[in-house]
């Protein structure tokens, strides 16, 4: 952690307050350098008051996403959030991220863009990222997969998002296979995961979050609103996107882990319990076919069972599944 | 195709020789211009004879690569060869084309080295890559194929190799899944099929492929040389790298326009015919796991299946499989 990191730490952990003095000696720099320190947070947006009894008291932070009190909030973590870096604004978080993992960067370093120019959804298509209305960024991963095992990572995403937003708003998102989270049957998360492999072995794979978090109705262009909604629009208030952040990041470690010790059907299990797409009519357009069925449960790898009109059952990775009335 | 290709296209087809007025006419240039570029393809190393009763006459090519000379002895193709790069040297070929796939390139571009500083080979094996001893070169393609369906394009690879060699060389190649081919059981060929992917569609395809062709017994590492040959070692004489680069995209071209059109179980047949593994014993290493089994064929995606000591039938898309005597 940087020094930065640790005194944010230090506030949050203190909500009373902490003296000068302690500061310096946690952080073993001079008092000088802490008040330096605590002047330049106050510089991007960080409210700190001082005074002779309580010393430094953090009041307020600012709604701009800053990766040193990101990790800070964090703490330790196996894998996801060892390294956070915020950008102002990328072309795609994914982007960003592909270029570390050809630099050969470790996994788990996360990505976040206050806005991005060119968000990507599923199938090429275009992700809207309003500057700080949402939480839009990606996670580096080195799972020991083959390439068809990588839906487990779609899983894990909602399942971790999942938990997340519950603890953070206390609302109960449904999973809608493969990758989406909706409220109230409007989508408030959508999921990218994208490799790298060789035919037998995935080098990296990159997961894309977009998370509509402070949009206001008005915020939506017209054609979203029927469908998509965000998490101010659900509570009626706005929420804190660092808390969010942090709690989504602490909640995929937790899951990647658990793949990462042969648990997926653990995982799997969770997610089959709040996905609404399970025993629904469903609707799949995959490449150039498109077929009715039911959809009947989750394999080994992630994939969804259907069970055609014809009584076949089709095991589907990808495409489009339309949930039927 | 440029102006060096058309001339030299023109040329070949004309080994008795043709005259600067007819290259001029066919080519809508000056007969000063076709005098100029003559003379620069003479610099590169062609051995251009000129006379006042044949014209020009192509007497013998470089050794060196040369990618005019490679379209112009290629022709139309439907996909694989539309553009073609030589580089003198580059860290990897598949680099390089991964390179111009994220720029957007279209498919069909071929990339050769003369030599490689990083040749890879399959799981983060170094491949050797001596100067302008063999053919070292990656393609770019773009199938429309699910991630766990680009076992097809290392099918593909390994019966198109088979043949240009066969043509060019008149040796039979055996296959020994997944993509190495043997020249009485020493491998000649070695092929690495990387990709980038969502995890239900494949962004694009690199294929790199590396073939011995020239190397002297001297000039393989000592460890290599009783599992390693080249076709000149096979054949005793050097082969022409310009021609069997030629031959070895036209069959991949003819390969790949098979498997787009859904006739991948014809390709699978010829490689199972080919195939040295098919019901021979072996040892499969998979990520961490080994075991013992009987190779009894290919699957509909690529993969080989094996059945093991215990007479399950095991599905096996990468790792190590070696032949047991």
């Amino acid at each position: 952690m940087t020094t930065d990191a640790k005194i944010l730490a230090a506030l949050r952990a203190n909500p009373d307050g902490v003296s000068g003095a302690q500061l310096a000696e946690q952080l073993a720099i001079s008092r000088a350098a802490v008040w330096a320190r605590i002047d330049d947070l106050r510089k991007v947006g960080y409210d700190i008051e001082a005074g002779p009894h309580f010393g430094y008291k953090l009041v307020a932070s600012p709604d701009a996403l800053h990766a040193d009190d990101l990790l800070a909030r964090l703490g330790k973590t196996k894998v996801v959030g060892r390294d956070i870096q915020v950008f102002e604004e990328t072309t795609s978080t994914n982007d960003v991220v592909e270029k570390l993992a050809r630099d050969g960067v470790k996994e788990g370093v996360v990505v976040f863009a206050e806005s991005q120019t060119k968000g990507r959804g599923r199938l090429g298509r275009v992700w809207q990222s309003p500057t700080r209305k949402g939480l839009w960024f990606s996670v580096l991963l080195r799972p020991n997969l083959r390439p068809q095992e990588t839906t487990q990572l779609t899983v894990i995403s909602a399942t971790a998002m999942r938990r997340a937003i519950k603890t953070v708003t206390g609302l109960s998102a449904d999973i809608k296979w493969p990758n989406d989270l909706l409220i109230g049957g409007k989508k408030v998360v959508g999921i990218l995961t994208e490799m790298s492999a060789e035919v037998d072995r995935v080098r990296y794979i990159i997961i894309g979050i977009g998370v509509d978090v402070n949009q206001g109705m008005a915020e939506f262009p017209e054609e979203l609103r029927r469908l998509a909604t965000s998490l101010k629009l659900e509570t009626g208030e706005e929420v804190c996107r660092g808390e969010l952040a942090t709690e989504i990041m602490r909640e995929l470690d937790r899951d990647y882990a658990r793949i990462c010790a042969g648990k997926f059907p653990e995982v799997a299990d969770e997610w089959e319990a709040a996905c609404i797409t399970m025993g629904r009519n469903v609707t799949v357009h995959t490449g150039d076919r498109k077929f009715r069925g039911r959809a009947e449960s989750l394999d080994d790898d992630g994939a969804l069972l259907v069970r055609t009109e014809h009584g076949h059952l089709e095991r589907i990775i990808g495409g489009d599944v339309t949930l039927e009335k």
